[in-house]
């Protein structure tokens, strides 16, 4: 896939309602991508290899969304062939009376990936500008300032070594309404059902709307979004996946050779007289 | 003492060689800055007692100086009468492999104070400069980014709620000298030498500028640097306590009120018929 197709460019003119959460790219069948996502996962697990090895680079994934967008199974789907020693996931809920006494950036750079590993954050610090922009507690201008943190914080870690993807997975309100709906009704499903999710979704056009803002600034040449139509939940993987493929391959990720002279084994390999 | 005096403003000509560790300020006598002292660690006692009840704002002490230049002696002496329960130290030593991995500030933002506390950092991000420009393991133009994202991270600090002071104990290369020559006589002091202070020794003046260059970059408005002559012990202390108490009282340090209305309690005292 192209995926510069599904990078938030031109933040001036982002709308989401224009956006088809419905979009499939180039499959017209789950099937297909389903296919395409197998190769790519094998060729995931042979990067993250090498990046493990290497020591030299660390990969952030940030995840967004809204409620029942499919965090959770993305990061899932995506990085289950991995070798866990090397991936870190956290997420982010409502803040602990430790970490509220703290700058918002506190607890999300403990979690930043070291050298050699992946990170994912579902959730992440986007949602301390997310929710009290939806919920009125945060001025624009003090929203402003946290942009602005959080551009130089992502900026230095860009610098320092780590890449930065940030995926927000986009579904249609009616789709929500289903996940809800199914969660409401399938007994393996009720742990997922949070009545507040109910509350929040009230608040859908204010959340998308917050999320603009987000894309006006903080989708930046380093460290741009992508938008993930995640209807389909077989495209979403995919599309994820492809990204996160992608980005790894531009990295010059090789494997480090012995730093000593190699020493003579012959010895120890042929029978002695 | 007029603190001001002792703040790093004009940093373009910053000379540590024109800066006299020996000065003593007002006080001609030990006696007099001892009498002082005593009154200020009283003070900050108060008002670590507020900043703790009050839970909105918090600070950090960053302490900065060549070896021997006296940064244990300043924490003990200056901190030792208030509260524990709202005060942290951090000594930053050699990065561990783990810290390594990360982006410099990883381990220092672990370690700001939440609102109500104060902290100390014995050494501190400025290591992450100094030690390998003067070793030659860092090109000015990295610095230079080191140095803007160390501006950025303190000014989002301070804007989340935490004043920041920097203090630099400043002290002659002989008083360094005489303070190593009793760490290797008195053996209760013993346990203090380093014999790798002594090679760091011979970089003195590279050090020298590398601070020259520390104050240059990051002696901002809002987190100035303040020198303090510390070839005599008992000024040394006076100072660096008078800054930290003179910029406790430029902020609006209340006890909060009972957000509950006052119950009635009279009840509960007067004896019952």
């Amino acid at each position: 896939m192209n995926i510069n197709r599904y990078m938030i460019k031109d933040t001036k003119e982002i709308r989401l309602s224009k956006l088809d959460a419905n979009e499939t790219g180039d499959f017209k069948t789950k099937k297909e991508a389903e296919a395409a996502t197998a190769k790519l996962k094998k060729r995931l697990a042979e990067l993250q290899d090498i990046l493990f090895a290497q020591k030299k680079h660390s990969l952030l994934v940030i995840l967004q969304g809204m409620d029942s967008s499919g965090k959770d199974g993305t990061v899932k789907h995506i990085f289950s062939g991995i070798n866990p020693q090397g991936f870190i996931v956290t997420s982010f809920k409502k803040p602990s009376l430790e970490e509220e006494a703290h700058d918002f950036l506190w607890r999300v750079h403990q979690k930043t990936p070291p050298k050699g590993y992946i990170s994912a954050f579902n959730r992440s610090h986007y949602e301390d500008v997310l929710v009290p922009r939806v919920h009125g507690s945060l001025s624009k201008e003090d929203a402003k300032h946290r942009f602005r943190y959080i551009r130089q914080f992502e900026e230095m870690l860009v610098e320092e070594g780590t890449t930065i993807i940030k995926l927000f997975l986009h579904i249609s309100k009616e789709k929500q309404l289903e996940k809800i709906q199914e969660r409401l009704e399938d007994p393996k499903k009720h742990w997922k059902f949070d009545a507040s999710d109910l509350q929040e979704r009230e608040y859908w056009d204010n959340y998308q709307e917050a999320y603009e803002e987000v894309f006006k600034e903080s989708s930046t040449e380093q460290t741009p979004w992508f938008w993930i139509p995640a209807n389909h939940r077989w495209y979403r993987n995919y599309l994820a996946l492809d990204i996160v493929v992608k980005t790894l391959e531009k990295l010059d990720l090789r494997y480090p050779k012995l730093n000593t002279p190699t020493p003579d084994i012959s010895e120890l390999i042929s029978p002695r007289h």
